[in-house]
């Protein structure tokens, strides 16, 4: 986050079993399995709906208005990287599109997740190259001040290290750290395998109040019921 | 509006036939025809295009990030609600998700409209349960601290009692008052029944101007032509 | 800007061939054509996907709440006009519907494009009528207060005169005043005819660091590899 | 909230007393005292500080850039009144200004709380007359719709009855229904009792972990401390 | 608004008397001598309060967080001018501190209205030397990218050109253009001439009702009184 | 950023007189020093002005709604901390008032830096305790869900450790990790230093053109004059 004009060209990535198998998943799964942190803004929207993709992070920090760095980051894409671009302060401009999308998905990228504008949205869509964007925006934008690549940086409120997991769909972005993607896989999986059992109960028609036994809570709580 | 901790179980629903028949009329011409009032927000958006529903409302008033009293509210659905929502403070965490979905379908609710955020978009897309929400987030909620059920609540701007119509589509959310629903039908219906006719003409080419007989009025406001 | 109560019924609109040639080449390129100006806000989006229009504008002065002036303005569409509303102060109801989309198709409108809410959502996807709009509200409007018909408008931060080319698709709104239009035609192609080639540089793996010969001012601008 | 067209003139106003007696406690205090609820949306912000004020409301619903009612609601404000206008949408235009503000003082009103923009905010400021509003802004409205007095209102998230009690300050502004006034003074006034109490504790270095006995249903929540 | 990277040295200053008699009138008179038209957004407001100028405009077009065009700006500062400052896209970045106040102020500037951000308010407040802002930002910007100087500008939704009178106190900003500036005079002085009699009548006692005649027109657009 | 329901007991604070040095440079030289990043949101004001401050962090994660975790952090205060409060998804409540504002000053702290809201500003202000929020809400909060104290949070888009160094005054807030501190206030001094002189330079008439030597490189650059 403190260091500009930079590049690490030597990240270590999660695991790439663990970083892939987090996409079916899904961002709510997966940020409650974290214990309900590690979310970016709602604010950051899919271009284009359906997409469910998990990855590991390239990171850019950009400046207002100036695309430069993106061009340096795809060097340092790897197959199964998602890119996660962040800007040193809110800017709408649209510093992606068809072209930068193109490379991308040559080296590898599965997605991008930038705290900005993009453009070109209907070509990103026919490709499809999924992003995640505050803002879609025609305004191009210049090649002039550098900021750097692989450092951490903060993504719509959420902090973003190289090489952690992001996990991204229809219902928001979440970052899992290198670290804690095996632990957050696991109690992930165990937290959706209980699902199933739940939905069939709820749509039978019992209710939550009687399933998750929340009847004694709610009347100690001091829950009245008026006829 | 003022209690809190209380789940009001016995509503006076508006009659069944009323609040069925403003499903089509659209929230556009049923707040015509209630005089151009009981609009919510404009933030208020469908997650999917394409819904058009109208049923009685099923009131909660919840605090934000706690989504207790959602549970509590699906025991008070009768088929043909729809249950609405509102927070103490603004909030967009994701109080509702694909589980809630399935034991509200299963009471028989029509859909949600809240003032917050809502999660597995893709599911209830899929399903398909019509929501309307501020926001799209997955971003879990605790179950903490007690609101209530089926109280009056603002909600996104409109004021509403449980038991009043809510009628929902792509254009946004409007609420009518119990009391005024069989009114309001018959003035929607007496619009409605007029815009074939204007859209026939004005399809045709004859001008607005001319056919609701405003030149003599702008004339008199002082409109000038200049050639 | 600055005349009330008055309606210019002979305008100058940019030469027609020039106008329709803009639509395919899109927003983005068009705006770059210019040196990276003209555009409207981000928030200005279509409210259906996948439209892609350019046209003359006849612009229209708009009072909150008060949609009086865009029955003013049929009159003075011409077949390839879209038109440009602007408000006089922020406002999201909705001053636009199914009604005014059939009479301003009948004269030959291409859009609508304006600073405000619009309605009917629905049947403007299904004739189809683009509209690019701030807000999509069910809420009416009244026609009260005098407004203007093709002066100079400020829409969503562009400054439209009529007769200026707009082009509107997905990625937001350019405006091309009139003079520069043949001018910015030229360079929008000659910028588009190089973008197949470096595309398909791009999706073969080539970097933009190499294509643009980024790296040496990358360096110069003291840029630091870190292994 | 669904009347336009209509002034009531004999509107129930709360007792002069209880009404008068809560300006000294705040809005912080007085939305505790109610259980929490009852408070206007943060963006309702006193045009200068310091103010802190209670009375009875006059309601006014107001057209977005349309003052008319205000002048209606003139005549119906009684000494001790604070005048509450709400807007049937969202608008930003400066409805009332020192001409108003003249005659609203004359009347015996004690503020202004306006879900929209005042101007001659310098002037506001010398009388002084006091007014919470979302914005300033010098432009002007016109004089053409009718809104409505002394009807059921949503103002910036909050209910208002006539002659429900207005409570405002610094920290924002409070509805309280008329009926729930004697309640909520002696609960506000209890609460108040406490604080001093509080506050030398605290001053004095004692926790509120300690004084609240917070320790234990902490540590019951599974609150660990690491050294 | 079309030209980038350069600089126009000769501009058309309005008349230094007209440009200097209407401060004293205020953002809001001369916007209603205007006719209502002319403003900046809201949400421009004074980084210190109480401050009430007028001046000539000297323009500058600026890209986000890119300040260079300021310090080329400097040098086409003649006394009485006020600075207008646009960017080409949404930034709130600082652009401005007590520097280029320093030398604003020594050019005779003054002041500054500038749609982005500023810094060291303390100082600016000591100075004193007033700005209206969108922001106030610590945030340091780069000097990279050409604007321009003295081209016409859309600044917070208003059009400004070289030379043209802005008028900014604690209500907002207004720009009248410098061939409507004797006109706009003239008309704001009888409008003020006219509301010290009416603030009298009105302070005491008389009802706006009463004096704007405005009972009849109320009772024909079908107002009712209800006891 | 990632764990609950812990309150870390010995954080390595930043060397004390680096930390108390920082705060007479103020958050716009200091994060200058820092290569400019660092800074929250500028949504963070003061909420009274004229404050300058720096100290050391107390960093707490707390839910929306719930300042329970505001209680355990003020065990953990020392003399010349500043609390930084995050909380997990955006909320405006008032967190914080007098009585927490008496507990935090009788530990030792100096200022409260929240991304949230707070209350009691009249009684803050007189104390004088500094506080820099989002937003000013007299909504109260429940006690119901653990948070944490001293882990990292990012709060309003600045990732913020225990122990690192907060600068804060009226052009916002700036955070300065702990290791960072040293060559930032080296840096900083420097900077300073040079200001003097310059402010002096421009004050007597000296255009930044000429003192930064940028007429060359703007020429370069292409920039043109017209007469």
């Amino acid at each position: 986050m403190y260091e500009l004009g930079v590049v690490y060209r030597n990240i270590v990535r999660a695991d790439r079993d663990t970083a892939d198998a987090l996409a079916s998943l899904g961002s709510a799964t997966v940020h409650e399995a974290m214990g309900r942190v590690g979310l970016m803004n709602t604010y950051m929207r899919p271009i284009f709906a359906g997409q469910q993709v998990s990855g590991t992070a390239v990171t850019v920090l950009l400046h207002p208005g100036d695309n430069w760095m993106l061009h340096v980051a795809a060097e340092q894409i790897q197959p199964g990287d998602i890119v996660v671009a962040a800007v040193t302060s809110p800017n709408t401009d649209g510093f992606f599109g068809d072209l930068l999308a193109s490379s991308f998905k040559a080296r590898g990228a599965r997605a991008l997740v930038i705290d900005a504008g993009v453009r070109d949205v209907k070509t990103l869509t026919e490709m499809p190259f999924p992003v995640w964007s505050k803002a879609i925006s025609s305004k191009g934008t210049v090649k002039a001040t550098l900021g750097s690549v692989n450092i951490p940086v903060v993504c719509a409120d959420a902090l973003v290290h190289p090489g952690d997991v992001i996990v991204a769909d229809d219902d928001g972005v979440v970052c899992v750290p290198a670290a804690l993607a095996p632990k957050t896989l696991a109690a992930a999986k165990a937290r959706e395998a209980n699902e199933g059992e739940k939905r069939a109960k709820l749509a039978s028609g019992v209710l939550g109040l009687d399933m998750y036994k929340m009847r004694e809570p709610l009347e100690k709580a001091g829950l009245r019921y008026i006829d």
